[in-house]
């Protein structure tokens, strides 16, 4: 049985009770939780298949201009090159002068072990696993480079990260628990079942699992992650069955590119 | 269609033509290849759905006895708590020798940095990624300690992949390029489309591609991360049909442990 009716009205982002092997939810809305919207506020009804309403730019940031993020990255294969970008319009000085510092041969692309130089300077430290993730969600390609462009999103998104993780790190603890991981999650749309809560906790907790707590890098990872696999799923779920067939190339190809190395 | 019929008594290892989205194949022969077996050769019809030939023990090692590996890991979830072993009968002093050195608490256990640094001293330097892969790979839980008997199968499943990736390292590079981690692959049961191999070349490779040839160490990752995923998915074909359907539950279950942090 699965979380959510084909197509429901609207469904509520609980966890899902243990008779239920799982919900998954909307469209994640910008990636920026609501401040609003509680975690058991009704979550927007999932898009139809394949077709995501056009007034829902799939990204984690703040667009600086409305439409400016396209829903789907632009580069329909894991192998495709980066297509040269330029900074949108009105885009804050500060994040024009952080490209031209990190892109010292001017190239117009900087890449993954640069782009981790600069976004430690100017927030805190990030893994190059996460760093390769953001470069993959806003490129959808392997390629470990970003243009102005791309590198525009990654700076409003992670503004919109920080304020997120602040924003369910209720305790001040510096990490997020299971409980505030499930809110977050849910206020991005993705409604995890406990054990697939208690599987993130584990994989994400840079302890290994021991403190069941997750460090901001690793909720970014965790996130991209959730978001990553549900919306590939989702893709192969077209009539909100809650169960997706996949070939078998099908099922290496959605799940490989998600593996960062 | 699927590359495989359903079910077949023998198919070959060669990469699908282009008309046939995949094949994936047999269970892997205990992860060592085998040095009379070359690429071409039929591979061993899969064997039934959930229902492992008794003689095919799942490990990647050479098994100082019969029987000793079990095909699956006997921790059934991802949170089971590891049971103390002992080693084997005939263990070769120094794999007792190396965990004891390891074990320096004399708890019976190693973790995944004390078994990094075991490992970098007696083979070549491993990432922890790798190493928490082959943890993982003879657990099955997330818990990031082994036990004896674990040790001695990590052990000897090195032994073998060294073997394995010096056979297949026909140029002596140093690294595996497409070519031959097709064959190596292929030793193993695995048929992957020119599209996967050309992706998990991108992903494994250190350089993120540009080399298109991956190293000892992301090698074994590379095979383990095929062999982790098509196992997976050949448990939900169980007609040999080359699809699989998933809840969204079991689907997020089925990929995440895979993840390594």
């Amino acid at each position: 049985m699965s979380g959510y009716a084909h197509p429901p009205a609207s469904f509520r982002c609980r966890a899902p009770p243990a008779h239920q092997p799982q919900t998954y939810a909307a469209d994640p809305p910008n990636g920026a939780p609501e401040p609003s919207q509680p975690c058991d506020a009704p979550c927007s009804a999932p898009p139809p298949c394949d077709k995501p309403p056009k007034d829902k730019p799939n990204s984690y940031a703040s667009p600086p201009a409305p439409g400016y993020y396209p829903r789907s990255a632009p580069y329909g294969s894991p192998f495709a090159s980066l297509v040269p970008s330029a900074f949108p319009p009105g885009t804050d000085p500060n994040v024009v002068a952080g490209f031209r510092l990190a892109d010292q041969d001017g190239s117009g692309f900087i890449d993954d072990k640069e782009l981790q130089r600069v976004l430690s300077s100017c927030d805190q430290s990030f893994s190059l696993r996460t760093v390769r993730l953001l470069m993959y969600h806003f490129t959808n390609t392997n390629t470990r480079k970003i243009g102005p462009k791309e590198f525009t999103s990654v700076y409003y998104s992670l503004q919109n990260w920080r304020a997120m993780f602040e924003r369910f790190d209720k305790d001040r603890s510096g990490r997020i628990d299971p409980n505030e991981l499930r809110e977050a999650l849910c206020s991005l749309g993705f409604a995890v079942s406990p054990v697939v809560l208690d599987l993130l906790v584990s994989k994400f907790d840079k302890s290994g699992g021991k403190d069941k707590a997750i460090e901001y890098d690793n909720f970014i990872e965790c996130c991209l992650t959730v978001k990553g696999l549900t919306e590939k799923f989702r893709e192969k779920d077209c009539t909100y069955s809650g169960s997706a067939t996949f070939t078998y190339e099908a099922f290496m190809l959605t799940v490989l590119p998600l593996f960062v190395v």
